[in-house]
């Protein structure tokens, strides 16, 4: 935490003088106690002991980005986290900051000021100049330096979608899903395990994908299956969009799985109720929300972690043979 | 927030002996010590102005109750919930309760000890005895006592439901979902409004509830459909009821609207993309989100609210005429 030394410093003035302020006694001109002030609240100095020891016992806060609600992993996933983080002791701060960069550096403020113990990231925002490895940081899915992170075995899963289409008579596949030309994510791993697998086999496969976010998921689909109507496999970048994709194909009159197999990406409960089943990759979403609380909380007591990849299954539904 | 009178009566010593322990000035024995201590946690006691202060200056927080990550409407409404505190300098502290009182009964301490600035309440347990209308919580969907709620216009909704079946050639209605023995909810009102509009019009309809929550959702449904063949018009309680009912429908073959009717409730946006696209009767969840973070904060600045009913709409899809 900082101390009335560094608020001098950064105020541009005499121990002296920032004490006199802080502890309102003697004559600083109205200029001066202005910049020891503004330095108080920039570094979110504490005056005293107590309240020192106030705000340490008080800030076992950790904050979760979460860049969307339209994404039903994300909310399972955040379930688990708080669920952990609950248990060992800590409470859970939401920031739904979605392509807000803004609201995401606030919490990176409120980190180095130590009025939140740490943050996990699901963040698609340019973050990289504003966190820094020796922070108590954890980002889902993302690779930002060597900042730790946790994932699922997206390149597995890329590859074990295609040996399944493979396996039950596909012979034509595709991948659909995004790009970002500014991000590293995991998907990249989920697009290349699937293109890796499908040359290893020779057998023929497109990559059908959009620049990240997709404005139109509708007419992104629909244009797939007026381009590509040979194609008799898909694996598609989550399962929303293979909900969507299976639909749209119904609607065609395409039998699903005898001319087309889908198979979705994430395994989201919620979405086990609905017929055809999607097929799917899931991804262990509880042990995914408590490796991270588990990997965050080592890095704030110092330690150090390394990238943690959970393994993935396949889900059989209706929506392959 | 309590002061040192309140710690010493709580630990029943004087106001110096209390003092001597905080201070750590002078001989207090070990047992006394003990006390006093408990005391202070107790009452989230903060031993001076400037840690008071610093208290003041950074519970700008408020803890959201949520029942359940599986049911969609209640990540929607918990996402303009922050967008709205935000907006309005507070910070959202999430707690994934479910049935565990115990997580909830926490953060009513907090709110005591001004730990916490507000309450916005998606609760099922209780709670009743451990919370009081002078407090700044606000409920959803839930009538305790005199505490202020923010709900949809749920007698209307049933009443729009009921409706809608009716002049599309429906005759024979049922309102399928839940009831509670314990709580007294909004849910009650959408059933009433369904069943009365039902005796007005004079068309035959039949209450199929279960005691909430359901355990085997897909059973009871399939239960109905065996039991009510004559039916064709349903309101269930909720979108993914709705869904599966559907879905459960088509299997048997029956058409859907044309023998059928479904409609469902909340009007969630991540199930539009899903075919047949489900008839609903729409909550509005960001004016609810955004009506229950203004209530909350008129509440914490000690003024008086009445309870919010916003009104909903009938949202036409695939599964009604």
């Amino acid at each position: 935490m900082p101390t009335i030394k560094d608020v001098a410093k950064l105020a541009g003035v005499g121990i002296g003088t920032a004490s006199r302020v802080i502890n309102k006694s003697g004559y600083v001109s109205e200029e001066t106690t202005n910049k020891v002030q503004k330095a108080i609240e920039k570094l979110g100095y504490v005056p005293n002991e107590t309240a020192r020891a106030f705000v340490k016992q008080n800030n076992k806060l950790v904050a979760l980005f979460l860049p969307s609600i339209h994404h039903a992993f994300f909310s399972e996933l955040a379930f688990y986290i708080e669920d952990e983080l609950d248990k060992r002791g800590y409470k859970l701060m939401l920031c739904n900051s979605g392509s807000q960069m803004k609201k995401e550096l606030e919490y990176i403020r409120m980190l180095k000021q130590n009025k939140v113990s740490g943050i996990i990231g699901i963040s698609y925002n340019s973050i990289e100049n504003d966190i820094h490895s020796s922070m108590p940081i954890v980002l889902v899915d993302r690779h930002i330096k060597d900042i730790p992170y946790v994932s699922s075995d997206n390149y597995e899963g890329g590859k074990l979608a295609c040996r399944e289409l493979k396996e039950t008579g596909c012979s034509n596949l595709a991948y659909i899903g995004t790009f970002s030309k500014e991000l590293l994510t995991e998907v990249e791993h989920r697009k290349k395990g699937f293109k890796e697998a499908a040359e290893a086999y020779g057998i023929q496969h497109t990559l059908f994908i959009e620049e990240d976010p997709i404005k139109d998921q509708t007419a992104f689909l629909n244009r797939f299956l007026d381009e590509y109507e040979e194609v008799d496999g898909v694996l598609a970048e989550n399962d929303l969009m293979a909900l969507e994709l299976v639909q749209l194909a119904l609607d065609r009159k395409i039998n699903i799985p005898e001319d087309l197999s889908i198979i979705g990406y994430d395994g989201i409960e919620i979405y086990s109720a609905l017929r055809p089943r999607l097929s799917t990759i899931r991804q262990p979403v509880e042990n995914m929300g408590r490796s991270l609380v588990d990997t965050l909380i080592k890095r704030i007591n110092g330690g150090t972690v390394t990238p943690v990849k959970h393994p993935v299954t396949f889900i059989k539904g209706d929506t392959t043979r």
